[in-house]
């Protein structure tokens, strides 16, 4: 049987995806068998799947749809950028793309952090940078400054180096990982503090706990520190105030490189370029970057070097070459996605909406926990979202106090919503462009569907 | 300055690229400076510079462009999923062109190779095969079956873990490498035999080094055998005549799995989907590719499992996660470029093409052996091409002769043909579509080029 020039039923969608199309975090149980939901169009804030129902698309993609879907001239300049030159390499040549884009990204960071090298995805920018790290190391003769410190629930992607600074607990699996080349921080979450603990207090703690790492394997086999500005996949962790400068501080101290993961918090998710030094303060030595640098339409992530790294690999003794790169590396077309992504950002002020809108955005969500008791915590910042089932309620099992998330999605897919379960915890991250009166459209739906779940707890 | 709504003249793009972008490769002591030639405008086998200057594009981009450039039903096809639906997340969804691809890819591997996981290039496909080998061997009880064989001159891209299994002998560098999960075999090369031995006794020995290999390290700590059926980076280098068979056997016989890195053989290089069967008569484990699959218009990528494999991983004891996926794994504008690539090569017949056209250019290759006493070895298969510099020339300098593939690809670029320059040696592979008329063009250049250069060589 040919696919080729039929037009295919929902059906053979499904058989054909079942059979032959292995997704991400796929269980073995299901190898197979599984069957996914057919998205098939979308348009603003919205999908619509095979039967033409229409959902709000609360994780905005994955992270990243940030001006939203049917944009017309993301399809024109894609289009042209198509006719006029899809593909040189980054090996021999620079296209106009990729050069504006590089300079474009440059001007909208932190410090100077000046230099793009241009990747794939999120994953790819993350192994550049830990690979860089240690290149910079071995260039400067100290081949045992190698260890990259990581935290617990961090996430960094699915490269095998990627995954091996990842510290979601779900991730012990029979993946191997480079356990060699890694330490982790323990939970850095405020929720998880003790009770009589306040957060300063808890924050002290988390900055011992690197100081105690760090002097524990010594600052001299210690490359990098990688972390993301909030652990978004890890469930929308906001570290305490002033934990990030003051772990910037320690690790330039110990001479350990800051990268910041910014792989969801860039492109205007917190209302900023970057979320490093506006919301946080801090200038990292390596920023990463994906997801909202196109909105998603096209694969392109970025590993964004700063100066003084770059003048340390290249005034260290001995010619090198920098052996990093893909085919991929700089894609005109996904440039000029890119490119045309950050002008609609700029014309819209899609950076001053998310400031604006976040105060009703973070409101909505906290109104949450106090008008549903199974709610143990709610945090989050711009639009970023999470809700979490407190411990200790009466359900039938510990089974279904971790399907809280899957509950609440599911009660609220019902209704035209989508969200993110991860075990006890729902996130959302709506496309960036989400208006006031779409956002309370957004919050009533999870309101209904908490109201729902919280009839199987007994709180 | 603000580079926004400006036209950058090709000073800025030199400037802004220079500055601020981080090119593959790029030498240590050319950071911050070096100047890359501005590719702008592309169209059938051709690609003009930032003067209007035309070239025959030798490299066919990366070993990619297969139906060539300025195809507008690619811009259409790529502009309508855009509008119709830009990204669905693949962790949670499924979409019309994810499905479909999956079941053309499928359709057209050997075997029961028909799982695929997708990934957003080689590299990415390579680095998830390698996690898929030892995660099966994690699975079935027996973690030390850990250890991959990889080949001197192979190349299988730039992650961590997939430039670990690189065997460039340049990759000597101060980039960090796993090296407690690989092993390489020596170098394949017919052209290197001793004088004095058969093509037939070098395969013996080629499938003997093997053969050692495994019993030196123990089958029961050896994960995988990873080979590009031609090791095209390192040189368009064809192992000799059943060098394929022998060492699928091998790895069959000691349950190593065989990986066949298609990801420049794949898509018609040779002639067929994939070479593994229909040129070499293997059915590998996992077959990696990339590129071509898309003809480089948008960055795509795939591993493909057999049902072997797959029924392995689930039938394992207790429950497991595919940890592995990437935000832009089956991005549905990159799966419905791929799609209508594959279209558009069937409705040209484009792998017939390539079998009808590979005589001619496999003979005028071989005439530049026969009219340029400099010349050491030609070869190649399909539409892939290797000329290499013969040693002991009475040249200035070792220095000289390296620089043999730079000398002769500066020859013919004045000359409107850009070729890919490695050492002694200059390789292309141009867009599958070249007519035969089109590809004495590019060889009448070549043998120009070659004249020219044949100057600087005592012979």
């Amino acid at each position: 049987m040919n696919t080729l020039g039929n037009t295919p039923t929902d059906g053979d969608l499904v058989a054909w995806d079942r059979d032959h199309h292995l997704h991400p975090w796929a269980g073995t149980e299901g190898f197979g068998s599984a069957e996914y939901m057919r998205v098939n169009t979308a348009d603003g804030i919205y999908l619509w799947d095979a039967a033409g129902k229409r959902y709000i698309d609360g994780p905005g993609g994955m992270w990243c749809t940030q001006i939203g879907y049917g944009r017309q001239e993301m399809a024109d300049t894609i289009s042209q950028q198509v006719m006029k030159m899809p593909y040189a390499s980054p090996w021999s040549f620079t296209t106009e793309p990729a050069a504006v884009l590089a300079r474009m990204i440059a001007e909208r960071t932190p410090g100077d952090l000046n230099t793009v090298h241009f990747t794939t995805g999120g994953s790819t920018a993350v192994d550049t940078a830990l690979r860089t790290s240690l290149f910079m190391n071995k260039r400067l003769g100290r081949p045992e400054k190698r260890i990259v410190i990581g935290r617990e629930k961090g996430y960094h992607g699915s490269t095998f180096l990627a995954a091996t600074v990842t510290g979601k607990e779900r991730f012990e699996t029979s993946f191997e990982k480079a356990q060699d080349l890694v330490r982790f921080l323990p939970d850095v979450n405020p929720y998880h503090r003790p009770e009589a603990m306040s957060v300063d207090a808890w924050c002290d703690a988390k900055v011992a706990d690197l100081e105690n790492l760090i002097a524990d394997v010594g600052a001299d086999r210690i490359a990098a520190f990688i972390a993301e500005p909030i652990l978004c996949s890890g469930g929308v962790i906001v570290p305490p105030p002033g934990y990030h400068k003051r772990t910037l501080e320690i690790c330039r101290a110990n001479d350990i490189l800051y990268i910041s993961d910014e792989v969801v918090t860039g492109f205007g998710r917190l209302g900023h370029w970057f979320a490093s030094e506006e919301v946080f303060g801090i200038v990292p030595d390596i920023i990463t970057c994906a997801k909202g640098l196109t909105s998603g339409y096209l694969p392109l992530g970025a590993c964004i070097i700063s100066d003084k790294i770059m003048k340390r690999i290249a005034e260290a003794p001995g010619d090198d070459v920098f052996y990093n790169g893909y085919t991929y590396s700089g894609h005109p077309v996904s440039c000029a996605a890119a490119i045309k992504n950050i002008e609609i950002m700029e014309r819209e002020d899609i950076l001053g909406h998310v400031q604006r809108v976040t105060p009703h955005f973070q409101d909505r969500l906290h109104q949450i926990k106090e008008k549903f008791p199974i709610v143990g915590d709610v945090r989050g910042d711009g639009l970023l979202g999470c809700i979490e089932c407190r411990p200790g309620l009466n359900v039938e099992s510990y089974e279904a106090h971790v399907k809280f998330g899957q509950k609440l999605d599911d009660a609220c897919e019902e209704m035209g919503l989508l969200l993110r379960p991860f075990g006890n915890m729902a996130v959302f991250s709506p496309p960036l462009i989400i208006s006031p009166s779409q956002m309370d459209e957004m919050f009533d739906i999870m309101e209904a569907g908490m109201a729902q779940v919280s009839k199987d707890y007994d709180a």
